[in-house]
């Protein structure tokens, strides 16, 4: 299946990028005019997971809302009409003479994506696949099963056979996982989207590169000389827009200056006053009166957070480095100088100075479909766009240049312009 | 060891631009100053390995010639002078007004480098380590023992206390190799400098990206249309130029048109000249009464390569897809369109047209030091210089915004020139 994922990449690489765009146009197309049959799948689905007793928050994520097949068709429409991410040439040097070298994005080859619950995941995915000239290995939850078999289905029947229809797998039994997880030589990459846990697990099975984050414990850190107001604002945002998000603030860190003033009271007041269960490391209990927080390096995922006073920004960055996840954190604070130290040294995926950490996203980031957040340092970092499916390709175009012991040319490695 | 790294990469990252250059200038200058004690060393690991009667040609890589030091002293002072390249800024957007994202180029963290005989190597990789901010856990043969040793401490000793002496270890037992493998969580990146032998077993037995190349079976394929003059010399080049390199030419894919012609015969010709021995595939057998080929997948790596016969362009595309290590392919061809699907279908780290493989090479493509060539499709692929021990940062400065579900902001996402 892998392998035919790939030979299948390479012929869908292999077209224009008309011709790809045409595909996707396509499919868009087939999923409107297969909205009947589809919305039968899912309400059967959707049935069969409340006779089972699954949780509510699961059964919604499940069921596909009224207009969403029309609004996945019609995102697919706006992914066709962006610009081709393949083929682009990002440096162009000319080595010699007559040879020219250039530096081309390309598809990374075959994706394994593990995913739960959302069917339309499966649309979203798939769509960005083809635009990036991808294969592709799909397992979604049992729960969704018959959502996902219709919704493939329709799909890969709307790709020509001049691609061949195996260039989107569907992997049904669990048991095939670890399996799949073992094609190191075949699978290019893993993306899994879910819980912390499916993102553990696989992480520690497999060799494969995987693309995610396992955890996401986010500080703020208010310095000193920061805004009080303004620190108010933004920990409360960071904590309460979307508490269980990865970008969430977990932690918040306080400047030891600030104890026992009117600003952190006030602070400490607004978390509470929405809902907010605060918990204290060693030097915060003692201060602020907190209950203890069970470890540093622990995501609440919900409305509570700890909290923790620092000797200063270096120690605010050294509990980070220590504790942290290296996914977002954030500095509040008016002394320039202070947060350049921050944005300079804090070793995370995405680094703010007085800025919400749930701006850490990649439609706010404006890299158009997100497909995920990484906080692995190699390849991609941080939000990952389309590019994160993307490697290269070094391309040189000569006229008999030879090597020759290095005699052969006279190099010039000038810089073309694009 | 590792962890000490990561803390020392960290401290030598918060340095100005200005003092890491300061310490490369420091480490020339004393190698410099200790070229008689390193010299001495190294001549006793010469001595011992004549004396244990190792191969020649590895006394020969092991010995740092007159002038050695001198050379490694003057090419860190040119790397010391050249562009920092950590802190660049990629990208610049705008997302909302007074809202501004950069992404940053910054160091990858922890390095472990495995090497095999030169102790100059050992010496390379440790100032590019220092320039790219970088901490190094370094490995390097036995029979270079007290050269590394002695090396190690010089620069070592001439890295300041503020950034600590840990930021270089150096392993000397070949046992804790296996364990270090496994510490996925504070190794960012593994970068074996040897044989295939050695870039084979480290990618099997680790979890942790590698950097490197197992294999470098590059193909030629002659195309009817070709310039049978300039094949015979990029063909030539490909081959003889230095045949135990990994981007020398192991198979050669020749046109069926070509089979019976004065061009392919004046090829084969020159090949055997230069002292090339011949195998052929089951069609080349035939046609050129060749002895048959081992296996298509076969580095020789020695004056020897495989020849086949093959329909067209599309299955000399199938054969290196089938048979190839994705590393250097080239096709000879003076029909553009069909060099054009060559170059965009062929799915490989580099990809030539009429010039030898030989070219696939990080100072030819004028990369500057050149650490290592990648078959990898993810992070870096093909010759990689500095940039590939490098990651990226997103680095956001507001003035207190929140998302708050998004209407926190009006989201403008302009590009902003550099």
């Amino acid at each position: 299946m892998a392998v035919a994922a790939r030979e299948s990449s390479r012929r869908l690489q292999a077209l224009s990028s008309q011709d790809r765009k045409k595909i996707l146009m396509g499919v868009a197309d087939a999923l409107e005019a297969n909205e009947n049959l589809i919305k039968i799948e899912n309400e059967a689905d959707v049935a069969a997971a409340q006779l089972a007793g699954l949780d509510k928050s699961l059964i919604s994520r499940l069921a596909l809302k009224p207009g969403k097949i029309e609004s996945l068709a019609n995102s697919i429409r706006v992914l066709a009409n962006m610009e081709d991410p393949i083929g682009h040439v990002l440096k162009r040097t000319e080595l010699a003479d007559g040879l020219v070298l250039e530096k081309t994005s390309s598809p990374l080859g075959v994706l394994l994506i593990v995913f739960e619950s959302r069917p339309d995941a499966l649309v979203q995915i798939a769509s960005l696949a083809i635009r990036s000239g991808n294969g592709l290995l799909l397992k979604g939850g049992k729960e969704a099963k018959r959502s996902n078999a219709i919704l493939h289905k329709v799909i890969t029947t709307a790709i020509p056979d001049t691609v061949g229809g195996r260039l989107i797998g569907l992997v049904t039994s669990r048991d095939e996982i670890p399996d799949l997880l073992k094609l190191d030589d075949v699978i290019d990459l893993v993306i899994p989207r879910g819980s912390n846990k499916l993102v553990s697990q696989i992480k520690s099975s497999t060799k494969i590169p995987v693309l995610g984050h396992a955890d996401g414990i986010c500080h703020v850190y208010v310095d000193k000389s920061a805004n009080m107001e303004m620190a108010k604002r933004v920990v409360l945002d960071a904590k309460i827009d979307y508490p269980a998000a990865c970008n969430a603030m977990e932690t918040l860190l306080v400047h030891q200056d600030l104890g026992q003033t009117s600003g952190l009271n006030e602070l400490i007041v607004a978390l509470r006053t929405e809902g907010v269960t605060l918990f204290g490391g060693p030097r915060a209990c003692k201060v602020l009166n907190l209950p203890e927080a069970h470890s540093f390096h622990h995501e609440y995922n919900s409305m509570a957070c700890t909290v923790e006073i620092v000797d200063d920004v270096y120690a605010a960055i050294n509990h980070i480095h220590q504790h942290g996840s290296a996914h977002t954190d954030c500095i509040i604070a008016e002394d320039q100088d202070v947060a350049e130290v921050f944005l300079c040294q804090v070793d995370s995926a995405a680094v703010f100075h007085n800025a919400s950490t749930r701006f850490c996203d990649g439609a706010r980031f404006g890299l158009g479909a997100e497909v995920g957040i990484s906080t692995s340092r190699i390849h991609a970092r941080g939000p990952v766009g389309v590019e994160g499916l993307l490697t290269t390709r070094w391309i040189l175009r000569g006229c008999g240049q030879v090597v020759n012991g290095d005699k052969g040319v006279i190099y010039t490695h000038k810089d073309v312009s694009l």
